[in-house]
């Protein structure tokens, strides 16, 4: 199976060595992040993806220095929309209702169900929502990653706000979630290739009702 | 690419046809999950597997009487920890020290700092930490059992409250998240099945900084 061979492989890459990703994996891994399932299907998230060498300059010290983001090929930006809107949803059932070539109002209970569950509720509430959808696109992007054989490290240790800033993200309603530097692993400099994976054990992982 | 095709061809399935799905299957699905990447390996949930006929019927109120719970094979129940505490991240060090064969303390740096930023915080703001990860974990298991042709209803539609008390989570520490019912589609039932996957158009969706 392909998946469980490529999470083996897989590790958070400490040391990457500059090499470029070919675009067309790019283009699989933000596919794989693009096809992800979410609540209701409504993608409440954005990916930027930055190879700009000036731009991941910038963004250094942002993620503390960490140095995969100026060894890496290309870095992923996941970034949740900071609330709902009707607008936001709007655009979703106006999407679907289209490409499914239905009338939109056939759709009417479904939209105001959902109106009405998020819209009324605070902007704190929707984002720890939105976030977690993001989370699943991340973990799709990583997988992809691992089964095109390309190193990948993904990070939370970052500043959030001041990405938001000098991306411009807080203006377009978007709030940084995660990091994901593309690349591949300089294995002669990296202390964790070589270390084995470890996992929490099955039977403590997993509990059967029969 | 599998994971591609395997993101294409799952959809939220909305009507199941009962049948079985074999052990080894849902063994991979589970082990898919148990290697998501985490947040500093810390591996902040654990997975609930129902087969058991009369705990999904107890499960279906609990779920919005959602029928994929009793017409599917298996509900992965997806319960990340309620908080960090000092104890939790102790047991990932000492796996993992014991694992690499390295002395526990050449990790105290790493594992002081954990402890220092997550044992201090609050229980709500470790919490939604952990159901991040969980979420990755989740997206996994849905991506691995699509590459085994085995149907998925990513759920989040429930009473996390009533199911942590029926299942005793709450006692445990563990706070549910997500469901996902595992099984085949009944395709001659379910009004989703040919309907096309929509999905926010690339230029949306990724902004590029080249």
């Amino acid at each position: 199976m392909e998946l469980l061979n490529a999470l083996q492989w897989r590790y958070a890459t400490k040391k990457m060595n500059g090499s470029r990703v070919p675009e067309e994996k790019i283009t699989a891994i933000l596919e794989a992040a693009r096809l992800a399932p979410t609540s209701s299907g409504l993608q409440p998230f954005e990916v930027i993806v930055i190879s700009n060498p000036e731009l991941k300059q910038q963004l250094l010290p942002i993620a503390k220095n960490q140095q995969q983001i100026v060894d890496s090929s290309h870095v992923l930006v996941f970034a949740a929309w900071d609330d709902y809107t009707k607008e936001r949803i709007e655009e979703v059932f106006d999407r679907t209702a289209k490409e499914r070539n239905v009338p939109s109002e056939s759709m009417d209970m479904y939209r105001n169900m959902l109106l009405g569950l998020y819209v009324g509720r605070s902007a704190d509430e929707n984002f720890a929502h939105t976030a977690r959808q993001a989370y699943i696109a991340f973990g799709l992007a990583i997988a992809a990653a691992a089964e095109l054989k390309v190193d990948a490290t993904p990070m939370e240790g970052f500043d959030s706000k001041a990405l938001d800033e000098l991306l411009g993200l807080d203006k377009k309603g978007l709030k940084s979630v995660t990091l994901l530097p593309l690349g591949y692993r300089d294995a002669d400099n990296d202390w964790l290739v070589n270390l084995p994976k470890v996992r929490m054990p099955k039977e403590r992982f997993i509990t059967e009702y029969k």
